[in-house]
């Protein structure tokens, strides 16, 4: 680990082997959340030979760092492909944070936007905190290269694809489990918009997956798995995206896959695809 | 699944897909335990086609039916290997039944044996209720055949092992990850052993691997996996196995494992060598 100013308060909580890698769990402060924030890191076995690409994982509303780092089994399919992971949490939290009574607001449930409305806007600012922050203390701490990709799960899904479309000079890839893909229509997405930016709809358009995709486009190709049995389906509104994937003729891949739910074991049986579709992507950048 | 005498009370917690199979969650009434009892069973794809081997996988202190379901990552490899899994809990639980404020007495640390002291002998029957009841309804309730093998990790480890040395007729392979294999040496086994037995250390031999195996022996093959860096070596004493196996000429694989803690990530790390093992070894059988 360098010793530059970035990482000057990077504190080691845990580290444990994991397929000939290397599992930590580290802690900071948070100059954007204005807390201390906890994050996961994944190194791969190659990651002692030099600079790996990365790929960030995103998680959905009541997550921690800790659940698809313990749940999801990437670290195999890291390992093989020769690429590190990234856990960051779902939300600033601690006691002095807001937060809501409610699982789908506030501390679990930061939906990766900039608040600019009280008591959120204080600590809620999870876009510039992964997309800016987070990623200038990876790079500065761990041995990974250039090369970022992204992907995450329903909350986390929406956070991956609404980052790389606003970032495409930061993601070389994207993909998504079941993700939000237009919350500015659903339950998922307009209690948390309007709390977190206010009434003004036009605010929330830079957080939509859907809309993103429809004014700014995406040069790459795209992944999205997306369980039929999930109990969430009208929520996700995958419809959305399908339709606007093929409109637009958008290159990438919407797989609906019989039989799935909502859960990690879902995230699970398809985290190999993921990982294999990002190391590709990711190795050839 | 059959409505036989056997499976008349069992319900169906939950069900998810998984790696092409089902991960499902059950509970049941144990007349052995007298509470009601959990469990997880995932069935790979082949079971759509007939009955498949099975293997049973106990866990460590602290842990219930739920950990190794959602952490180890054994569905992929079960899914590839045909073989079904099964999770039961680590003690019996509820608020009729007895506990201790320590982690490592009471709920959650059952050590897989059959209590003859008050306050545990009305609930604490472990032993009885994998090698008898669960397997009763198992077999009742899942299409797996009559191939079993057994495996476990910690406290699952040791009661993998001495369920399987003093019932080879019942598990046809077994393995283990950082097993406990001398607990009437350790303090994890003397404290436990003493409450639940009783002070008299001759009726502690039947639950100790190592005693058991100088005893009665093994006849066919062990695989063990241990971490080098288990934050737990003096408690589980694999040198105590080790020497027994090398002095024995015991067939098997005790293999330890540089830079491994005692984690979860060390078990899924190996879990696919222990899949396939069993597999191997039952799929023959």
């Amino acid at each position: 680990m360098s010793d530059g100013a970035m990482t000057e308060h990077l504190h080691l909580v845990s580290e444990s082997r994991s397929f000939g890698g290397t599992q930590s769990v580290f802690r900071h402060a948070s100059a954007v959340c204005g807390t201390e924030m906890t994050f996961g890191a994944y190194l791969p076995p190659q990651a002692a030979l030099g600079p790996v690409p990365v790929l960030w994982y995103l998680s959905g509303l009541t997550c921690t760092h800790e659940n698809a780092m313990v749940k999801a089994g990437l670290q195999a399919h890291a390992a093989k492909a020769g690429i590190a992971l990234v856990f960051p949490d779902t939300s600033p939290r601690g006691p002095g944070v807001a937060d809501d009574g409610a699982y789908d607001l506030g501390q679990g449930a930061g939906f990766y936007v900039n608040a600019t409305r009280d008591p959120w806007k204080p600590h809620y600012q999870m876009y510039d905190y992964i997309t800016r922050e987070l990623r200038g203390v990876v790079e500065a701490a761990l041995p990974v290269g250039e090369a970022h990709g992204i992907t995450g799960h329903s909350m986390g899904g929406h956070g991956a694809l609404t980052l790389a479309f606003r970032n495409p000079g930061l993601y070389r890839s994207v993909s998504a489990f079941a993700p939000i893909v237009n919350p500015t229509r659903s339950d998922w997405g307009r209690k948390q918009l309007s709390a977190y930016l206010g009434e003004d709809e036009a605010d929330w358009a830079v957080y939509d997956a859907c809309l993103l995709l429809a004014d700014l486009g995406w040069e790459r190709d795209i992944l999205i798995d997306q369980g039929a049995d999930d109990q969430f389906l009208d929520l996700l509104r995958p419809e959305a995206l399908a339709a606007l994937m093929a409109g637009r003729r958008q290159p990438g891949v919407l797989r609906i896959q019989a039989g799935y739910d909502h859960s990690y074991f879902f995230v699970a049986s398809f985290g190999e695809d993921h990982v294999n579709w990002h190391a590709e992507r990711l190795h050839a950048a």
